[in-house]
């Protein structure tokens, strides 16, 4: 912990890897591309499980849990699901171990081979629609809207903790409707939800729109997505929300007894977000100190560490003791640091990795003077403070650091989106690194090519897309739609 | 839902299906003992979870998450624990599915498969400490507290909803300690966590003590339990704590550096609830019309049945609007039944299959003279009570619901606890059903052939045992404990 990072601007991927396994968030676990997520990575995680619940809630929706093992044989039955998914997954073949016969290792039992295999799941809408068949018959069984917490594997090769392991935790909410235009309106107003908890608790600025055909999920008739952009001028896809049509109770065969007694085939939502969204996090904000936690998630607000000798040490922890009890009256989440066994130097260089946004010093001296000293992590340097009203103007400090993150990622972003002007602009823009806004044909050859060119795809058709006017970036025709591209994780 | 349920004196395992059910607290999924958790069932896990988190909180513990997959050699290396679990199992061995060459359905890749299976988690003590093995070097590493909420996957054949499922959520502890002292105080407390938890917030009283060596978890040095009696006399385990000594530390070679330099094996305990525990509450509270849910964990407290026709509609829904909202200010959780389409006797029913505590019925009549009518689930009978004050009335109306439903259940589980004078009452007892307090030599043999004899075993040694003067009820030896015998699930 006490050792820096490697600078971001040396590597970026490696001071990713060292932030998170640094600031104690996550490691890997024994199986290659598995994650631990550590207790003060799991508190970030719960905060933002709370965030989302609260949400989806008040949107009327309501959890619920679906079984991890799946029949092979439902994959097979929505078409453009099978091509998307089905490939990569854990597959359980056997459902016994026994003694090696010939070793004192355990070995399968080949006598306990299961006439299906079973697929973990690598997301739950074949299950799920199995269950709803068996609940929906009539329109007043409509609409359900179901959303489960829950592990999902998806077997990776190259992996990285938080972006990309083979096993994840997410949310995935499953909705079904009796009309085409309640099914889009659940679609979109997910969607928003997302925006308003990443905004506005992750303190991260997103781009709210559909994907292109290419970069559809399987089995969607359009999906919708959040795109941020990370400290590396790349973007990071951070939620989705689809509308399904009636493309899985056609699979699943799910259908309705209308008010007016006809019989129809339901419309399906699904929306997710996952524990990607941490990495998120820790690329938009981290610096080469560490994390830099917004305010509200922060499983620590603010931290206050004494500063003492040994004939000063009474004094000081308790005027830091009394401290901390103010402050967590103020409904702070506070933590003392009075380890007696490291440094402040060591203790400052441990909160700044761990992205508390307030550090508290308090020496003798300040006591002295009634004062304490306030570090703010969002990067505003030092100031004194009178130490008599510090715990009482922490919320406000708080929420500015809060306010003070989002724009500083949405300055970030503004600096790095342009609006190309011709081909050879875009190209050194995606070389560089950055947003660009711009025309697209509307064919997905030229998105194919384009991407071969540069390795960018376009990361959505902004909801507040404006095409008149504009030409394809590459092909120089009529755009059909203003796009943003870039590369992307 | 309108139907009712097999009465439980007719098939008890029956009742206690058709209530699940019927309550929508689960449904079976779509492979063979795997169950759906549906919003109802799953709002009451979501209550316990939060109910545990905040003892778990105040203790000192933080939660994190592990893996699911396990490598299947980890299994081999904690002798006891192999016996105990590694058998039945669900077991990876591909990471691919391709389509059929000679069909349109997916095949497993023959080629994708792995190099070590892997194993979907039974419980986690591998997996914890061979991470452990990596976080602790020193005894400034230690204490480690971590809980975690997960899901589990044991293979089973003969399933039952809740009770007994190849999958099932739960939460598992594992800590880790300097001192063999400090891990027995911290399974003890956890065990009285439980205890508090079953019995202050699900009204169910519980039995705290030991498990005899036959009965105790694979790898532990000691297990505690807390034992409950259903509706039927037969006990449910409901919790256990266990203290596995050094064995996992030995497995995974975890030591520390003591404050004097030595280098020694640390210490582990673990304890875990599930899902489980709602089939506990179903069984131990429920009756012939279904759900009683106590009122700390129910979703919904107090449901409100306006009684209208035509004419009267609109009068006693926006009297029932405003005192719904009068319940709701009383920080209770609150339902108004305002269904047109069915009849009044039906929400009787449906709620009371529900196991809602309190249902407050609502008619015109009722308006005129300023009154309504108020009927308790845990079986007083209706009564009315003036409009004027019966939602300032509830918080202490469902406090002593709560306290009811406990003392129902005591009452019972008195009368249905005996000590048996000799063998033949101790079979008959076990026959009837019941619990039998008696002494018990000691000896594993005679604990075998009680077992063989009578389908019972020693659910525990209880915390307050005194074997002063007893005898064993089998061989008539001198006693060595007294236990408690059951049937058990």
């Amino acid at each position: 912990m006490s050792k820096g990072v490697t600078p971001r601007s040396q590597d970026y991927a490696r001071w990713y890897t060292d932030v998170v396994q640094k600031a104690e968030l996550a490691d890997y676990g024994p199986v290659k591309g598995t994650m631990v997520i550590r207790p003060y990575g799991y508190a970030i995680w719960e905060a933002l499980q709370a965030a989302f619940n609260r949400r989806f809630k008040a949107t009327g929706h309501q959890n619920a849990y679906f079984p991890l093992l799946i029949p092979k044989s439902y994959f097979s039955r929505e078409a453009a699901h099978v091509k998307g998914f089905a490939k990569e997954v854990a597959v359980v073949t056997h459902y016994r171990l026994i003694n090696d016969p010939d070793g004192d290792g355990l070995i399968v039992d080949p006598e306990a081979r299961l006439e299906e295999e079973l697929i973990i799941r690598p997301t739950s809408e074949t299950v799920v629609w199995s269950m709803y068949k068996q609940w929906i018959n009539s329109y007043r069984d409509l609409p359900i809207k179901i959303n489960q917490w829950a592990n999902i594997v998806r077997w990776e090769m190259r992996t990285r903790l938080f972006l990309r392991t083979s096993e994840f935790l997410w949310q995935e909410g499953h909705t079904a409707h009796a009309t085409a235009a309640e099914a889009d309106e659940e679609t979109r107003q997910m969607i928003e939800v997302y925006r308003e908890v990443v905004e506005e608790e992750m303190a991260l600025p997103v781009i709210v729109g559909r994907k292109t055909d290419s970069e559809r999920f399987p089995g969607a008739v359009e999906t919708w997505s959040i795109e941020a952009m990370m400290g590396d001028r790349r973007a990071l896809q951070s939620g989705t929300s689809h509308n399904l049509g009636q493309n899985f109770a056609k699979a699943f065969d799910v259908t309705f007894r209308t008010e007016d007694n006809r019989e129809e085939l339901v419309w399906a939502p699904s929306w997710g977000v996952s524990t990607r969204l941490i990495g998120a996090m820790v690329m938009a904000h981290g610096d080469d100190k560490g994390l830099r936690l917004p305010p509200r998630l922060a499983p620590i607000q603010v931290v206050v560490v004494p500063i003492f000798k040994d004939d000063t040490r009474s004094a000081v922890l308790s005027a830091a003791g009394k401290l901390v009890t103010d402050i967590a009256h103020q409904g702070v989440r506070v933590e003392l640091d009075d380890r007696d066994n490291v440094s402040p130097g060591f203790k400052f260089n441990h909160w700044e990795m761990k992205g508390v946004p307030v550090r508290i010093e308090l020496g003798p001296k300040d006591i002295a003077e009634g004062k304490a000293v306030l570090v703010r992590r969002d990067g505003d340097g030092k100031e004194d403070r009178a130490l008599q009203g510090v715990a009482a103007g922490l919320p406000a400090l708080l929420d500015d650091i809060q306010r003070s993150l989002f724009r500083q990622a949405e300055e970030f972003r503004a600096e790095h989106t342009h609006v190309p002007e011709n081909w050879e602009a875009f190209k050194a823009l995606m070389a560089a690194g950055g947003f660009a806004r711009c025309g697209w044909d509307g064919d997905p050859q030229t998105e194919a090519a384009i991407k071969a060119d540069t390795k960018a795809t376009i990361r959505c058709i902004p909801l507040d897309e404006d095409p008149t006017g504009l030409t394809c970036i590459r092909t120089g025709k009529p755009a059909r739609h203003e796009v943003i591209f870039a590369r992307a994780y």
